[in-house]
């Protein structure tokens, strides 16, 4: 018989009993029923229930035992009794009697964190004592999902014929818009290597090395600060790169993949296979987010006609000003004047002044409809029913209005359109909803005025070189992004592998050629030397992960993660170097300023 | 029809004679046979033959293309005449007369380097321009090798029972060996990270943390000084460690995965299945190596009592020194002088004073086999007569002779053995020898002559606790390497989960406890809440495909390598950080001393 177990914790049923076996595993628990000793005796695949009596020549063996100890146990396999059978375990048409027991590894002293049960531990007992908190069902789990997740991520890239590859970790800097971490180099002093924010410039390089689909599940680097739902140093994702495409080519090879990959993993939602694509302008009047959250039917719209020139003043006044314009916010089964009080109330918190509205009701005289409200009385009845006709609201709902230039309240009017979905429970559940998010502006203005690139700069405008030619800040990029559920699951573009319209690009966004040549050099070379048409994507594994495990926490879907301090607290990260160490880096650590 | 291609460059063939296609690639050749144009146009799939004459409407424009542009053309696909089928190419029944061409992508200025044709060119320039020496047949091959290796590992893995885990790549420092590359911390200053050298202390914490069998293809990370058969910076790992197991497991969960993968890539190779078990000793003894090439019959034997007190006094003299042994490489089919006095030469080029060795040849006398050469002479013919018996040699065999303590002579005779084997080509080609050598010792005495660990400290000694009471240099660990055809392909152990074992066996190679603690805290800490026994092992993934890609340059098998002065030529790495980013790390480069 094997050394340590003849059969796994999770195999045993009516077909062994009579047998001897030898099963290994953790005591997850230890019952005293009178004088017979009951241990579920746990491993990675199950439990099974094994016991002594007093005639059991391991009984006082077994009477020391405590939680969490590793045991191998010898026995023989015992059905039980109908009335005792767990139809919830597989392994509960019996149970294990035990001749013998062998310590294989004991537990000094008390455990910080119990493995059985689901009692919550601060998370920085369950950092440091990490691989307890992994013992838990729940994080075994996540981690198990999300192995097989990562493995049917890439059987369903290949079914698609891609390639993986692999791309170097210790590299250049590649300033990406997050900051590097960087790696001294020690048979370099003085210089670094940078590890790579994504392998972006890498992945277009292949490309142009004429590869054709590629695909890596890919660690990448971020110097982050921290923030709750994301990992502050390594993070993983799932890197995409095609040749001769456009946009939709891209589309058409992903969405099987992630679509496939919910269906699988969510067999309990439904995953509607129409995935919208939907203008980043019409996202952000029509939700208010370009990551919208599509379970929520609430669709704003422009309503500025109505109350140009009515009398509400407040708006009439504001549409005077160039570049504003008043949404509607629809709320169908929010008419009731405490809803709408409620909502206004939000609005206040959140920092406005306040949030008018109107809302449907029944005609206090009796029969028929009424509108009610501030900004119905204001405005008069002929607007007001304009109004609700052009949001195809009836009695009982309800609709919010915010006015003002776009960018500056859309942010709210997203938040505002979540709470009042959330408020009324319009949302559909146990659905994922996916949209293309497309047509991302290619510049945007900063704040002093300056133009400057809005998303990715390698992104090939609309147009081409003509685009560039007229005003930035109305040309267009091949960029998209995936949202799902109020997330952006994944962000892509097609690359503009043309030299000339990428220092033009640049040239826009205040970067001379010889910047662009200094930051991007190694992949401007070789597009200067027979570049594909190329595009592709990336999306977040964490992320995905999240969405399938029903978490909000980063934390719960990762092996060994980073505090928010970006400390390990088992493995004591970062920590002192060596002066031996410096003194090979050629590095000396400054002292903090008094 | 899509934008830039109906087919790939290896779709067409006889049935789509006729139809008008759009192809999309490279010009990988191009030919003027007398007013007509021929182009090799190539992509990732293939090459088709494209050509126009000066009836097309595209001949101006195709006059213009030159070598490596990218292009999309328009055309109708003809059969070639019966004659001018080529059967090598998939399309080499047909080609495509050009209507239309597209270019997508041009060529600025000449090609440092061409993609056609098999041309040497110098390995800086090939980094340099990487992508372009990766359009080339052989490395594009490589690659795809490279990335099916990956994928059928991982699927076999899967097969076996594994979960594949990722373990984070910024951590704390993780002493085994090498050198560890540091991470500055900007959010912690002054404080390091360490990229891990590989990942011993997750795997062996994810068995603790209750998962049965992990596997990754991990990235490891040592900064080494340069050499030609290993990546200076970063490479990638099979990780593999399981629960309850003891040797004889962890070798039956990975041949199947290895025996499988090399028939699979090797169909034109032997790869025969019994692998076997080879104590360390013997190894060294039978091959002078520990990572012996199978494939080479010859084992060496110990032939010391043939020669005490003989008449040979270089030899008896020497074993009456305490330690000492005389060695025999037999040499079938060497028994000419010619050859014996040429690796005689081969012992003196590499620093011996000689090889003394006996053959046999044809009496000259006639009739019956005659023993020749000083050593023959010198011991006289019943001692000769002994060792050729003791060594199953005959006619036109001979044997060489080494003497002295083992281990001064044993990597030498290893040598001896590589060459008297090719040299008489005795060795077996397209075959994979494995084996899994064993007992490695757990310790050796240095060259100061303190007991150090002699390979990986946290393995288990052979005899656990007890063992480790006696003498330090006979203690045998459970530590495996599986050798194929002179390389060592794989590094394991059965690990030591106990704690009070692994600070004993930290002790006698001089650490105490406190240094345990400060340096495996995570691991050890962990050990003290119920660790069940584990093992696993490592195999370099780039040493894997330099087997069955049969490459012995390790540059052919990354996708992007680093020089041997670990610099990435193309992307310029590494490079002067800015001074922004040495302040936000709070460090001073220190200038060279004069």
């Amino acid at each position: 018989m094997h050394a340590y177990r003849s059969h796994t914790c999770a195999q045993l049923n009516k077909d062994h009993v009579g047998q001897d076996v030898r099963l290994a595993g953790w005591v997850h628990r230890v019952r005293d029923h009178g004088g017979v000793l009951f241990i579920d005796l746990r491993d990675h695949y199950g439990v099974t229930q094994v016991l002594a009596d007093s005639d059991s020549p391991a009984f006082a063996e077994i009477e020391k035992l405590r939680a969490e100890w590793v045991v191998s146990i010898d026995g023989v396999v015992k059905a039980r009794d109908a009335s005792l059978v767990n139809p919830k375990l597989a392994t509960g048409e019996i149970e294990v009697y035990i001749k013998g027991v062998r310590v294989l590894g004991a537990v000094d002293g008390d455990l910080p964190l119990p493995v059985f049960g689901d009692q919550e531990y601060p998370e920085e007992t369950r950092l440091t004592y990490r691989f307890l908190d992994l013992r838990r069902e729940k994080l075994h789990n996540n981690m198990m999902l999300r192995s097989n997740v990562v493995r049917s991520i890439r059987n369903r890239m290949w079914d698609q014929g891609f390639n993986e590859f692999q791309t170097p970790i210790i590299t250049a800097s590649s300033p990406e818009g997050a900051r590097d971490f960087l790696v001294p180099s020690r048979l370099h002093p003085g210089k670094f290597y940078a590890l790579p924010q994504a392998p972006q410039q890498f992945k277009q390089l292949i490309m142009v090395a004429g590869f054709d689909r590629y695909f890596q599940i890919a660690p990448c680097f971020r110097d982050e600060d921290p923030r709750a739902d994301r990992s502050p140093t390594d993070f993983y994702q799932l890197d995409i790169e095609m040749s001769f495409v456009e946009q939709e080519d891209v589309f058409g090879a992903v969405q099987p993949v992630i679509q496939g990959l919910f269906e699988e993993f969510r067999p309990d939602c439904k995953v509607p296979a129409e995935w919208p694509r939907i203008a980043y302008r019409d996202s952000m009047l029509w939700y208010g987010s370009d990551k919208p959250d599509l379970r929520n039917p609430i669709k704003m719209q422009v309503v500025s006609e109505h109350f140009r020139g009515s009398g509400f003043a407040v708006f009439a006044k504001l549409l005077e000003n160039e570049g504003t314009e008043i949404r509607a916010i629809p709320a169908p089964t929010g008419g009731s004047r405490k809803f709408c009080d409620r909502m206004n109330a939000y609005a206040q918190k959140e920092g406005l002044p306040g949030m008018g509205y109107i809302f449907w009701r029944e005609a206090e005289a009796g029969g028929g409809m009424e509108a009610a409200g501030p900004l119905a009385k204001n405005i008069g009845p002929e607007r007001t029913e304009a109004i609700r006709q052009q949001l195809g609201l009836g009695l009982g709902d309800a609709a919010f209005f915010l006015g003002g230039k776009p960018e500056q309240f859309e942010g709210f009017a997203g938040r505002a359109r979540n709470e009042i979905g959330r408020e009324l429970g319009l949302a559909e559940t146990d659905t994922f909803r996916f949209a293309w998010i497309v047509d991302f502006p290619m510049y945007e203005k900063t704040d002093d005025g300056k133009i400057d690139f809005s998303h990715n700069p390698f992104s090939m405008p609309q147009g081409g070189m003509e685009a560039l030619m007229g005003d930035p800040l109305s040309v267009h990029a091949y960029q998209y992004d995936l949202a799902c559920n109020g997330y952006e699951l994944i962000s892509g573009g097609i690359r503009n592998h043309k030299p000339e319209i990428m220092y033009k690009a640049f040239e826009l966004a205040g970067y001379p050629n010889s910047e662009v040549d200094k930051r991007f050099g190694g992949m401007v070379k070789a597009f200067k030397y027979g570049a594909p048409p190329h595009g592709g994507c990336a999306m977040g594994i964490d992320r995905a992960v999240m969405l399938l495990a029903d978490e909000m926490n980063i934390r719960e879907v990762i092996m060994f993660p980073m505090n928010q301090r970006a400390e390990d607290l088992l493995m004591n990260a970062p920590s002192e170097p060596t002066n031996e160490q410096l003194r090979e880096l050629r590095l000396r650590v400054v002292p903090k300023e008094a």
